[in-house]
């Protein structure tokens, strides 16, 4: 439950882009959004300052790649199980009004997997009310999570590269050229999405490329099948060691669409939650324990 | 089998190397690699002038790209099932002693698929009596090739992009700082091909990743770990629809090394094979018919 709380400042601080919230008595009165991501900022400390000369001079508390080896200072990992209690148990305190809030690590199944700024937003959709505490959620983007909820807390996830290998392929390589065009989730979207079922990625790409020399799909349809068939190779994975039905997806429209096509292909039910009322839910559970 | 034959060249033309080889009574009497591959070719014509001035002035038999859109002229695919025979009957003829070797195309299970050179080898292989007439033949490289051989014939192949996303891992993106170790098929290799049977490339790539953050694997393995979950991918979804028990892998020492540790930690056998004999044995066979 978002209870009432001090005014203080919330920073989603990422690796390129900042968002800066003003929150009061548990809402939201300002919020702007910049590109000083940790890659921009040198001095961290006048930075912050900066911060609460625009913001007011208040309690800061951080979240993101603000706490990793590239950030401020670094937050070490709490390890999956864990909940915003645990994440609030565990900050890392700069001085006895800033702080930054710590990813979460896991080792389930013998792999190992973090994370580090989204878990406030996850955890957040809970807090919220947005999902259910027992729940499978969704975070597409270039490195998408995806985090089995239980009683609230992160009991395991796994992050796929899934944004990232899209975005070389349209670049680099043999497919590049034909990887051109607008991703829409129509037809050959969905057949992409089909073909992961055989789980087989390397095999498949190949696919784009003979499909081609053989003429047997209109190339401007490539973009979206590669995008159907990553995307859909991501989510046949996950939907194969999940009992739930619904995937609750937080993402931008574009992206939450382009799952919620490839969860429903696959035979389950996607649902969009709104991510920026998710993250600040989090950060004022944290703040407010 | 192999018989005698009268002298001919045959081209082994890719799209960045060429090895031309003077062939008499069944015999290599000579023969040469050089960089001039179809991309580097501008007048095939006089490209083949120049080949018969330096081996002789005898019949021509090319292989390769040189038959492609990038290539002389387009010998178009012959459909799989294909064995010898069919590619010698659908000959791409020049000029009355100058002819382009077809490549092999497939539509099995749905999912397109192309060759073009590797068949003469793979199908030499059988001529060469080098692999039985019914056989998966297993070709690494940049697009590796997958071969089920049935009485002497291709009856399905599979492309996969292993050696081409591997090659793109290690240039771009987050992994790429993390690569560049040198691959050796040991501990870490065997790791990565066991990591490979979750069938889960995206998300096992970045768990190269979270081995870094938390520090549970020396990032001097990184590569040979890497290597093993792309090749282990590749071998495993083949391996999962073969009932055959040996792999015959054509494929230089490095690589055939790679893929036989691969092949053997998920539980099969492999064989390397002469791939040279191959190439010679099938173009000998196809100038036969």
């Amino acid at each position: 439950m978002v209870s009432k709380a001090t005014r203080f400042l919330a920073v989603d601080w990422g690796t390129t882009n900042r968002r800066v919230f003003l929150i009061d008595q548990g809402q939201v009165v300002r919020t702007e959004r910049d590109d000083r991501g940790v890659t921009a900022v040198e001095d961290f400390e006048s930075d912050a300052a900066g911060i609460r000369a625009q913001f007011g001079d208040l309690p800061m508390l951080m979240a993101g790649m603000v706490g990793s080896t590239v950030g401020w200072r670094v937050a070490p990992y709490v390890p999956a199980p864990a909940g915003l209690a645990d994440l609030a148990a565990n900050l890392l305190w700069i001085d006895d009004r800033t702080a930054i809030v710590p990813g979460i690590s896991t080792m389930v199944g013998g792999r190992p997997d973090v994370m580090r700024g989204e878990e406030v937003q996850l955890l957040g959709a809970v807090a919220a009310g947005l999902v259910p505490p027992d729940s499978l959620l969704c975070q597409p983007g270039t490195h998408c999570k995806w985090v089995e909820m239980e009683a609230g807390r992160v009991a395991d996830f796994t992050t796929a590269m899934t944004g990232e290998l899209f975005a070389m392929l349209r670049k680099h390589g043999l497919l590049a050229a034909q990887l051109g065009g607008e991703v829409r989730p129509g037809a050959a979207f969905r057949e992409g999405v089909e073909e992961a079922r055989r789980r087989d990625l390397t095999a498949s790409l190949f696919g784009i490329r003979a499909a081609k020399m053989l003429g047997v799909r209109d190339d401007a349809d490539a973009a979206s099948y590669a995008s159907g068939l990553l995307i859909g190779s991501d989510v046949a994975a996950r939907l194969a060691t999940t009992g739930h039905d619904t995937v609750h997806i937080l993402a931008d429209p574009v992206l939450g669409a382009l799952y919620s096509v490839a969860i429903e292909t696959l035979g389950r039910s996607a649902r969009l939650v709104d991510s920026q009322s998710a993250f600040v839910a989090g950060i004022i559970e944290i703040r407010n324990q």
